[in-house]
């Protein structure tokens, strides 16, 4: 069933998020969808995916298009990707090579060698901010040749087992440019959508204004997702196991909270102080653990740099004072390294006289 | 070889510090020493002490005058302890019952009905300031017959077995009133380093300002032991782990020491700056992890209020920012009640509509 006709989709990074969005692509049936696999090829190659969807329904054996096991691998497929669905976390301090720049570097090159007069549109479904600028310094987006998108992902969906999918909440996607006045980046961002908006199922919107979107979900994310990993228990737990049932609220997360707002603020970006109650309430009455979290819970390294680390070096740039965020920070900061100590991409040493 | 002409001293909390501490009155040999010994009773019963110390060398089978089970088998043991020297950890926010107070109230109502008209000294050999308060509060310490004195131990000692200590560090104890102007209490506490010094092995300091020995020690506790805690990892790696190798000694370390500094100052005990130095040093070049850091990797409650609590209470007394240590002691607050809720102290439920 593959027709030639149809633009390449290559989307990297097969967790919950990252087998969904083959699936929205797929089903709409506009594109031909490949997907990195790496930990369960072997089994998705033979059994398929097992899905439940909030969207779709039961699937059981079902397959996109292609299936590669490395982004390597893709890029010797002689396919141009006309999209490159970055769905993998963003860990910029992660181990030599692991960067999103270097895993997609091999993909943008050989669609350079394949055709070098076409466009390649990376769609970055990532969380936090400034995440497209390391692509912009490595690779050569002046010429209009490479795009950078962005998606924001607001579902819920986990991989639950090998080969195995549960989506509870929305395949619900903002995409849009990182650079408004970017025609190019416009018009793929529009395209996209089209490409993946299957009507009455998932919610795809156009995002008008990336930066807002991305500053937004920060507010959550630097301060609750952060708080989460530090103390190791799930949103719930950490608003009622607070001094008087209330110190988790009133002396974190809300001027936690405003910190951001004032960081965004800081760069001409505002943001509704409204959202403070409705992140603090989001995950009050359910047992959450935001997968900052459950990274942190399972020996894997966190998502710290572009959730925290970037926003507070705007607020250095900027002047704005951080104390709340800066302190997650620090703390945070040394669970990474305790983290990277444990996968064996530091070494530690004793100071010595 | 028990002399009936002795004073009888019951030791409470068989860790490393309450058996070297039982050791260090035996071997003086003024006293009849009983030591409390709950999880290994059994077998120090039969087995007696196997003892690693740098003061008093290796010990085989050593046994002090006595053992019980609990407080309550020694309040019924007819006898009048002179001295109740408690060696446990502090943890008023503990399980019902398991309060200072709670657990010694046999033994100061034993000895009261035996002997009405003599005094008991009650010696706190623990962390935090304000620990006093509580048994003032539930005993008559009003008619001199309950002292309270304070025991600020620098020593380096570790239960590493059933039965088996290792001191590694000199028991090197301050020992004063908690009243300077309680003659009583003067009197009690030089008797009793009267009874426990050891010429040139153990180093024993009669404490002419106990609030000023406890807020000292407070800076290391509140912010190095609290912060090791909350990461969960020794001080050198929190030294080394810090953003640019520098962040937590500079962001977390110094100016949460400066706090306590100012809450003490607050009270007018002033606090030499240069102590942030030296406590910065102090566990720099070796792979040490303060007692509520084990405590908390263990699953066992913190002794969080006496080193953080109750200094905080203080600052808000009295007016002073503590920025750091409030963020630290929130944090902290949420992850005894998780300890709390694992250990079953405390149940959660879900916050519903």
């Amino acid at each position: 069933m593959n027709r030639v006709d149809l633009p390449e989709i290559i989307v990297i990074g097969a967790g919950g998020v990252g087998v969904i969005s083959a699936l929205s692509l797929f089903l709409r049936g506009k594109s031909q969808v490949s997907l990195v696999v790496r930990s369960d090829y072997e089994h998705v190659k033979e059994f398929g995916y097992e899905i439940d969807s909030c969207d779709y329904g039961q699937l059981n054996n079902w397959r996109p298009h292609g299936f590669f096991k490395s982004v390597k691998d893709a890029s010797e497929s002689g396919k141009f990707f006309e999209y490159v669905v970055v769905t993998t976390k963003n860990i910029p301090d992660g181990p030599e090579g692991s960067s999103v720049a270097d895993v997609i570097r091999c993909i943008v090159e050989s669609n350079g060698k394949l055709c070098p007069e076409r466009q390649t549109n990376i769609l970055l479904v990532q969380n936090g901010i400034d995440i497209e600028k390391d692509l912009y310094a490595k690779f050569d987006c002046g010429d209009g040749k490479v795009v950078v998108l962005s998606g924001t992902q607001l579902i819920g969906s986990t991989k639950i087992g090998k080969g195995v999918i549960r989506q509870i909440g929305q395949d619900h996607i903002l995409v849009g440019p990182f650079e408004k006045q970017n025609k190019a980046a416009v018009d793929a961002a529009k395209r996209f959508i089209d490409l993946y908006r299957n009507e009455d199922r998932n919610l795809v919107v156009f995002d008008e204004n990336v930066r807002y979107t991305r500053w937004r979900k920060l507010i959550y994310n630097s301060v609750i997702a952060t708080t989460t990993a530090l103390v190791g228990m799930d949103v719930s737990r950490c608003l009622q196991f607070g001094v008087g049932g209330i110190s988790t609220e009133e002396e974190i997360f809300k001027p936690g909270m405003r910190e951001i707002i004032a960081i965004a603020a800081s760069e001409g970006i505002e943001l509704d102080e409204e959202c403070i109650t409705f992140f603090c309430d989001i995950s009050r009455k359910r047992e959450y653990k935001p997968s900052m979290c459950v990274d942190c819970e399972n020996g894997q390294l966190m998502e710290l740099e572009v959730i925290l680390g970037n926003p507070l070096k705007i607020a250095r740039q900027n002047g704005v004072s951080t104390p709340v965020l800066s302190l997650i920070y620090n703390m945070l900061f040394m669970v990474q390294n305790k983290l990277k100590e444990q996968k064996g991409y530091i070494k530690f040493e004793l100071d010595k006289d």
